[in-house]
C-alpha cells in the first residue's frame, strides 16, 4: 500500500479521509489538517477541522452536520445564554469536553500536534493526524460591507454572506515538522475536497510548504461539483476572488502547477496541459461513497506511477 | 427591617441566607461571601461559596449535596475523563456554563464582584452577594502528613482526611469596598453557621474586616451541634487545632470580642460573660427550618436592641 498523506480541512475532507482510512493500514496514512480556523472562545482553543476529523475517524461525528459529536447536549450552552454570554458557537457539552482538555495541555506547554496525538489515541484514531503548524495562523477575510473578518465570524455568524475581497493569513508559522517529514516520506499527497481558498490555501501558502509538496505526486478532488460547492462557500469565494465561474478547471487553476492529476465529477471533465483530469462520482453520501472516492483515487495514484 | 449583612460560607450558610431571604425585603439583605476557596480548574474560575449560595437563592441548588444545580448532567465531565484529564472535581455541565460566563468577563477586566452581581441578575437572585474581596486569598491547610494542601485538596480529592496542624490565607487584598460599606450600613450582622475556620475566618481576617465587625452587633449561629459540626471538617479542625473538644462554647471563644450574641443548638448552652447564648433548633432540614431559625436570629437582634 502506498504511504499517503491527505491534506484535509472540516467536513469534505473528513469523508475522503474516512474513505481512506477504510482503505489504507492505519502507519500508511497521515491528515494535515488546517488549522486556521482554530479560534479562542470561552476561553478554549477550539481546532474545528482537527477536531472534525477526529470525530469523524473515531465514528462520534453528527452525521448531518458532519461536525460536532452526534448525540451530543447543549446544556452549558444553555446556561451561557440564560446568563447572556456569548451562544453564538453552539458548542456541545461531549465536544466542550476535548476543548477543555485540548485548552489545559497547550496552557501546560505541550504542542497542538502532541496534544492532537494524546486525544485521537483516546478516542482509538489510529490514522495520525498532525495539526498544520504548531503555530497561529488565522485565516482573515477583507469583506466589502463588514470590514476584516475573522474565520468564525465570517462562516459562522455572518453565514458567510459577506462579500469577500481577499482572503489573508494572520501568521507564517513554519509548518509542522511532522507534516513535512510524512510529506517527504509519502508515495502520494492527497488534497481531499476541501475549500481551496480557506482550508487547503492554509496549509499551501505555509512556508516552505509548496517547495515540499512540489517533490511529491499530489492528487487533488475537486471540491467544486457541477459549478458549485457542495458545502460552504468555495464557489461564491471563486467568482467573488476573481477566478472565474466555479468550475473544476477553476480550482485546477488555482492550484497551478502542484496537481499531477485533478479528480472531479463526471460531467465535469475538462483538459489541461500536463494535468490527468479523472472524472468520477466524488459526491460522499455514504460511508461505501467515501471508500470508492478514496479507492478511485488510490488507483489513479497507482495509474500515474506507473 | 433591619439592615442585615451575612457572613457566608457554602452550604450550611446558604442554608440560613435563604432562611433570612425569605424574611427581609432583598433590599435589606446583603450577603458577603468566602472566597477562599476560589481556584481555577479547567481554566476556569470556580468560586464554590458564591455559587452555592447563589444557586440557593435562585432555587437552582441541589437538595441533597447543598453544592451544584439540581438536575444537573455530566457530559462534558465524562468526556474529559475519557481523555484521561482532570476528573476528581466534579463540575456539571449547567454548572459549567456558570465558570465560563465567570472566567470570561474576570479575562475582560470586571471584578468579581460585577460579574457575581450580573451572574445574580440573570439568575433572578434579589438579595445582593457580594464577594469578601476583589483580590486573591487562598485558604491553605498544613497536614500532617500530605504537606501544604489548598482547599480543594485537602476538602475534595483527600476528603478533609489528613491532620491539619495550620490553616492560613494566602493573600491579604483588602475587603471589597461594597462589603465595607454594607457592614457599616447595617443593623445586624449575622455569621452564618459556616465552618469557622475555613469559611468565616478568610473573611474576618481581611485587613481592616475584624474592626469593621466591631462597630457593628454580630451574632453567630453555631455549626457545632452536641458537639459534631452538621457537615465538614469544622469539628475535626478543632481538636486538631487544639481548641479542645469541639462544642458551641468554642465558637463562641473562636470568635471571642467579636460577637454580641451566639445562637446554639437546644442543650449546647453555656455561660459566658458578655455573651448572650440563645438555644434554639438550629438542624435546617426544610425551607421552613431555615425560615425559623432566621426568625429566631432576627427576634435575638431585635432583644439585643432594646
Amino acid at each position: 500500500m502506498p504511504r499517503v498523506v491527505a491534506l484535509s480541512g472540516g467536513v469534505g475532507g473528513a469523508k475522503l479521509v474516512s474513505g481512506l482510512a477504510d482503505l489504507l493500514d492505519a502507519q500508511d496514512l497521515t491528515v494535515v489538517v488546517n488549522t486556521g480556523d482554530d479560534f479562542v472562545h470561552w476561553g478554549l482553543h477550539i481546532a474545528p477541522d482537527l477536531d472534525t476529523v477526529m470525530y469523524t475517524l473515531a465514528g462520534l461525528a453528527n452525521p448531518v452536520h458532519g461536525w460536532g459529536i452526534d448525540g451530543d447536549t447543549f446544556t452549558a450552552l444553555a446556561m451561557v445564554e440564560r446568563y447572556g454570554g456569548e451562544a453564538w458557537f453552539r458548542l456541545g457539552d461531549r465536544d466542550l469536553g476535548t476543548h477543555v482538555v485540548r485548552t489545559q495541555a497547550l496552557a501546560a506547554g505541550r504542542t497542538l500536534t502532541e496534544v492532537t496525538a494524546s486525544l485521537c489515541r483516546a478516542l482509538g484514531v489510529a490514522p495520525r493526524l498532525l495539526p498544520m503548524s504548531d503555530g497561529a495562523r488565522r485565516t482573515m477575510f477583507d469583506t466589502a460591507t463588514h470590514g476584516t473578518l475573522s474565520f468564525q465570524e465570517y462562516f459562522v455568524k455572518h453565514r458567510f454572506e459577506p462579500a469577500v475581497r481577499r482572503v489573508y493569513f494572520d501568521g507564517d508559522p513554519p509548518p509542522s515538522a511532522e507534516a513535512l517529514d510524512a510529506i517527504a516520506a509519502a508515495d502520494l499527497v492527497v488534497i481531499c475536497p476541501s475549500n481551496p481558498y480557506v482550508s487547503v490555501d492554509p496549509i499551501v501558502t505555509l512556508p516552505g510548504m509548496r517547495e515540499a509538496l512540489a517533490r511529491r505526486p499530489v492528487i487533488a478532488v475537486s471540491p467544486i461539483v457541477g459549478g458549485r460547492a457542495i458545502k460552504g462557500s468555495a464557489a461564491k469565494l471563486m467568482v467573488e476572488l476573481g477566478a472565474g465561474d466555479p468550475s473544476a478547471a477553476g480550482v485546477a487553476r488555482h492550484y497551478g502547477g502542484l496537481l499531477a492529476a485533478l479528480v472531479v465529477e463526471r460531467g465535469d471533465a475538462f483538459e489541461a496541459p500536463g494535468l490527468r483530469v479523472h472524472a468520477t462520482d466524488t459526491v460522499m453520501l455514504t460511508q461505501g461513497d467515501r471508500r470508492s472516492l478514496a479507492a478511485d483515487v488510490l488507483a489513479l495514484a497507482g495509474a500515474l506511477a506507473s
